[in-house]
């Protein structure tokens, strides 16, 4: 394999920055330091550059199935889109028809990864619970690497699971040293409220908006992190997008609880006002659940980004064409939910994170790529610019200027939700695994390259709230003759 | 009908404290002034007394049906012993079965409550959901004087609602201008705690306290709030016990939703050390839900009365005798929950409230008296000292006192769960519209004598929150052509 | 004196809403019921109308000297403005000069009250410190009937005072069972930012606002408590404006402290963009401190009437003409602080509370006047509709509509910081001790007409909390031999 | 110089957790990985230990001067009893007299540093403010590697600023990109309540404790918060020992304040209860400040570990002998202020915090070592396990016990605070820049090998305040024609 030297760059990571060419070889960082020689490596000018770790996208949907169709982004085109905006791996969600096996599905979603360009992972979805899903889980922990189990808290009538089931699979998890991921909103709610402005003739994208308000996700979140507590096991909240949320998980976090919260890239820089414009596709297309909420859900999430009550930035990469979109015509409901980002979502945080100086770079290679690495078990492997570490490698040039344009963009779908926006700071280059797949603009992924990545349970925290848990665990009275009072 | 003119005494309401007379005719109270004349009357003497609308005790379940047999107190017995406490209403919760009409149900508790000694209402219980109870819930507001709803969040496979049942009674409570009621507590998640602890061999009555954390009563008063803000309706929480409850109410509160929140004399008083107590008598005796909490919680507590985040203290008065308590040796979870407190809580509160600084006199008649009064719509009828309010009044000496005892109880059961506690401040007369039924120490009560107190819908907070809701509702975006794009 | 009879309204109080008619006889309410007898009084028709308290301003500024000229309402014109909105009594801020005799300087103001129309009192200010100040508050409380007691933390170098000095102050103030008063800003960080804006070159209205943030009052208001709190008193934070001073009362709050907070109706309805206005006059009539906030703190200050965590509504009524204003072009610390407010405050509040559905009439009336009533420990002389109260009332028409404009104010100022604002309720009649001033419109008020109203110290919740603060007092741990070691 | 190999151990930092040999050449970590050459190096055998950054203690008082004597353990003692403890590096505070020159008083303490065991650098104290600690201030960061201020809101009349010095350093902190430190209780009312103690007789060790209860403390961290972010500065608080504190930093974290939090293990491990000993001495030894707290604040404390709100444990080691403490017979204010720690920091919060699961070893190492590093701009060269850092190693042994005891201790004092409690954790070796120093056991230490460590300023965190506080900064209003209303 191709030896490759990243030269003259700053390498930046989440607690370090320090100028040194990195040494790739065989898909792994093989040396770091200054000047190291070439010695017949291929080489890259990183000069005015950070060498960073390569984001890492938790929360992606690629080719899901969707009322008899898939999402339009697959394996093949949503990593493309990915490693054109620095992101060298994702984690797409496994997601078994209510009564289907775990591994059934998880077949299918093997089937589908053959073409990805950049590793991946997998979580599970818990949504539906009896004996079988019970055994089940063990086997994807232990045989095929997975240690995440995502549950739906709304979604009512198809894949959400109600609390019997997610205390059931949230014990489940703390024995098997799983984390468990919920997707939080109340869908009793929800469900209602929908009818409700249907009812009134409330049927265009901004129904949408007005039927998943802020309290219905706050809600949700506040009621799963109180079963994580009691199930003893650790808890991250996908895609947590307002104030009521947040103040639920640094509630919980602020009486040592674990649990951790996944801002999405578009509820950090777009707002509700995008439901409300005159053209019905403009406001279709960036329907996804929950919705964009207003500026002041915002500053919360981007001080929970500084602060640490909130760890991750993610996309929900979920992509449908404007075509599909438009299933929704005068029913809200029937719009299929899900947005773009893979390509943006790093370009959009370091301009409006690290531009604006709400973020350090350290704090923008954490939240991007190594704090979920972490959370997920697979740090150093990836996540890192270590000798060692995959060289999943994004060479960031902040002077680097573009427009952002669905004209120019990888994803398969005819529209972007960011179209207009300026962003300063871009890849250079991106590695994946080694391989120069974004070279200067020009894209030459390999469809395929990607391989799955395991990962092991019983993380760190994991381990360490089981040991308080059972330091804590209610203890039995004795007593002598029951009852002893005689009377 | 008797005239009575109670003496020199100082009145004290929920605003006022000021010397004057009192005349009572007819039931009601007919002047108010510095020396009235005597003119025939029957004098009672209130010398070094204040004098005070009686109390007012929400939460009780006199009679209540549970598993074959009824708690002990009936009508007759609990009245009395709330008389003998300074408490002249009650209001009782109605309790249809699963699938049994409201309007059979309420015929069962106008059975039951002809021997009251004091006046009474009830909430009415919505323990199931469909056509019939939406229509009934029509007919208990207008035609039986029935303006609150109950719902249990907890008992699962009894009384519990899940959050669609609730969602759509809440929104019939805001429809006919009535107040929802809540217990609230996640009964998914108590039952999985139960099954937990017995098989863990946890079945002592400290396992009742354990399968009923905080944080369970945390998560469905947070939920509870969410629908109700839904809905567009005020929302009352029945026993607050904890600091989590309380801090989801203030949380609410603080975003100016309408939620009352109702901490019970118990967990004032009393805490979880009585679940560890070596004689598993005393320990299921107190057995309750929720059950008693520690220290901060209960500061929590207290702080809300001082502060007006929480509105009314109340018993949930619920007496099961010893023997009945024992039905759970072996199985805390058929231990009858339920502890009295009618009698003792006036004197209790006033002991460990005024007496301590923590509370003025007048927020004693505004946390026992009057702000249930208003709640509940029935004020002044109720809750006042004023002319043309019911005569229900207690003259309450401060510096009488007792050690509570068992012994010389009204209440039908066989213990005292404030057992030993010395009081300062008890009641030297009581009347109840008008009758004289406690005369320093003689209890003079008349079975039969209460009556039921009527309540009208739309209080004012339900009418300005309708007013508020309608203002911010969801508008829906016109649009021309859609889509408009044209793509 | 004339006997006046109200007919036919509805009385509004801060508990209580029914009709009645209410009779008045020399000052004083007489009777209040259905259908009185006319007797020869002269009869206000209030069909359609609320009879409610007379307002109660408890901030305002007339005739205050600063700068060598004073603000331009005087007591004949500051109070004829207030009757006109409704509003019967003021309490304005005696301010001795530093060094200056606190009854010397009650001399001066009691000068300037003798054109009041209506009733009003004095707050006295502790603008320094010293063993004169702490003799003299004694017979302040004493002999002059003033239970309250001013601190600036801004205004540094004039009438601010230090911590040590507050905490002198507010132990006399426990002592004494006074009330403390504190106008809350950081004024250390004011005077600087304040220099750093000039040095910037931002020296226009718009810097007054950059150079008050709502940090440094939050910040102060935390203090004062903390303060109040060792020194075992009651405390009472002026025009609160921004959510960090709320936060800071509704956190002591919940600790059970005893803490009121004041919105101004200015700061419920006006926003920081007024600062923003291209017309320097525009932005400079409106300075005041502090500065308006947007949205989110108004939100804020709404939700605190409506859940109780503040208390009263006022004005901080402290009118300075455009020329006055002017005095500050080119440097905004020049620009006298204050705006009007007296006339507009009850319509205002009425149009966008009680329109809206954020307050019901009773809470209204509460917070327009029984709060502040009980809180000055002069309810029910005033703030009551209730036999033997001062009449001091106001016939409130919730249909009577006008738009707010300089031109036909009664104030003395050429403007009108709500110029333009629609309101929907106003008085119809307005009694000030039985004297009808108000008459569908005329003005009819009385110079001099206005009497100085005593207040008693130790209220209620001051002595409660006296009561607390003995039982917790710090304990001495009693040691046999020091030190016992041997060591 | 030796080269040591430290075989067979568990590397364990800040984010990985990994087998792995290391070499140390030279004072430096040499090289990393798995079966390392012994290639004639020492070898140390760390089987079944962790290895691990040496502890940084970022607060101790050495030799610190203290009403003409000093406290009692020294640069050579007290480093000597941290590296015992594992702790390889310490951070003094250099404190000037008021009116002396920063200069002046830095050599005073570059003589008493020569003797340390271990690296070492200073915090400056800005005790007193003019224009030449102004000036002096940059030499100190620019000249003399110190990039640290410390700024005491206590100590009246000795060390303390008030808020307009501290406004002023802060801003010059922003200037010269160092980070501000505050010890923060409100001296003002510490002062006072002295005083009042005194005066009643509270003259003994707990009289300490009541003077500086949590609430004054929660005051001056929120006001030191406040200034900072007027300012634009980062902030640190020293001894945050409270949840008033605690809740500060959290509410200025969660608005994306940058804000550190500082516990110290003895708030950690020891309550108030220590204060009510009967025992004068007992009592006397345990005076600090701010004092110990009860149980609830020290689940304050560790939550705030576990979630991030609270970053760095240290000790405030300031060891007074016992015969200094009884300066302070009946005077509990002339006790000097100070306990011991540095010996017992690490192994205690071993015990306590990952023995119990509250920490998992890596978030050890981060709250001992890392995040102060990264705070003080000295990682890597400090709190890290790479190449090139220096190689201050604690080869850790998790079985290894023992019982606390003044006996055994290097401490040069003759008690100590933790006295009687077991540990299990413990160092089996400590290198010091490559110097093996502590073997199993045996203490080797060297006096003088310590060396100062520069810092430089302009750490990432305050780099990116700057940005932001530049792009929020307040902007002037144009304005054509002043004034332009034409009035
Ligand atoms: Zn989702
Ligand atoms: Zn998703
Ligand atoms: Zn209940
Ligand atoms: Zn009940
Ligand atoms: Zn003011
Ligand atoms: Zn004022
Ligand atoms: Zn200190
Ligand atoms: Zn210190």
């Amino acid at each position: 394999m191709t030896t490759t030297l990243i030269r003259n760059g700053t390498v930046v990571t989440a607690d370090l920055t320090y100028k040194a060419d990195v040494r790739v070889e065989n898909g792994r960082i093989a040396e770091i330091g200054p000047n190291l020689s070439a010695d017949g490596a291929t080489e890259l000018d990183a000069s005015g550059c950070y060498v960073m770790p390569g984001g890492i996208d938790p929360h992606v949907h690629l080719e899901m199935p969707f009322m008899g169709t898939y999402s339009s982004d697959d394996f093949e085109s949503g990593t493309r889109a990915g490693l054109a905006g620095g992101t060298t791996m994702v984690v797409d969600f496994c997601l078994p028809e209510p009564g289907q096996s775990l591994l059934e599905a998880l077949k299918r979603w093997d089937n589908k990864s053959t073409r990805a360009n950049c590793d991946y992972s997998f979580h599970m979805a818990v949504t539906w619970w009896d004996k079988q899903v019970w055994d089940e889980m063990e086997t994807v922990v232990k045989d095929h690497g997975i240690n995440t189990f995502k549950h739906f808290m709304a979604y009512k009538g198809a894949l959400m699971v109600n609390d019997d089931e997610m205390f059931a699979s949230f014990q489940r998890c703390a024995a098997l040293g799983a984390l468990p991921l919920v997707h939080a909103e109340n869908g009793d709610v929800v469900a209602t409220l929908q009818q409700k402005l249907l009812a009134e003739g409330n049927d265009g994208p901004e129904g949408h908006a007005y039927s998943r308000p802020p309290e219905v996700e706050g809600e949700a979140t506040n009621r799963a992190i109180m079963i994580a507590d009691m199930a003893g096991v650790p808890l991250y909240v996908v895609h947590t997008s307002c104030e009521q949320a947040h103040e639920a998980i640094r509630r919980a976090r602020q009486k040592g609880m674990r649990v951790y919260g996944e801002p999405l890239i578009q509820h950090l820089t777009l707002d509700e006002s995008e439901y409300f414009n005159a053209d019905w596709d403009h406001s279709a297309r960036r329907v996804m659940s929950p919705p964009f909420r207003n500026k002041q859900h915002q500053d919360s999430l981007w001080a929970g980004l500084q602060s640490g009550s909130l760890s991750v930035v993610a996309t929900d990469h979920c992509a449908f064409t404007t075509e599909q979109k438009r299933t929704g015509v005068g029913d809200f409901t029937k719009i299929p939910n899900g947005t773009g980002g893979l390509e943006d979502r790093m370009p959009m945080l370091w301009t409006h994170g690290v531009g604006t100086g709400r973020l350090t770079p350290n704090e923008f290679v954490a939240v991007t790529s190594t704090n979920i690495a972490k959370i997920l078990n697979i740090y150093p492997k990836k996540g890192a610019i270590l000798v060692g570490a995959d060289a999943d490698i994004v060479v960031f040039d902040p002077e680097k200027e573009k427009t952002i344009s669905a004209d120019s963009q990888q994803s398969a779908i005819d529209y972007n939700v960011f179209e207009g926006k300026k962003v300063k700071g871009l890849p250079r280059y991106v590695l994946t695994r080694g391989k120069l797949v974004i070279d200067d603009g020009a894209v030459k992924t390999e469809e395929g390259h990607g391989k799955f990545v395991k990962r092991e349970p019983f993380q760190a925290v994991n381990k360490a709230l089981s040991t308080w848990k059972e330091l804590v665990a209610p203890r039995k009275v004795e007593r002598s003759g029951i009852p002893a009072s005689g009377v």
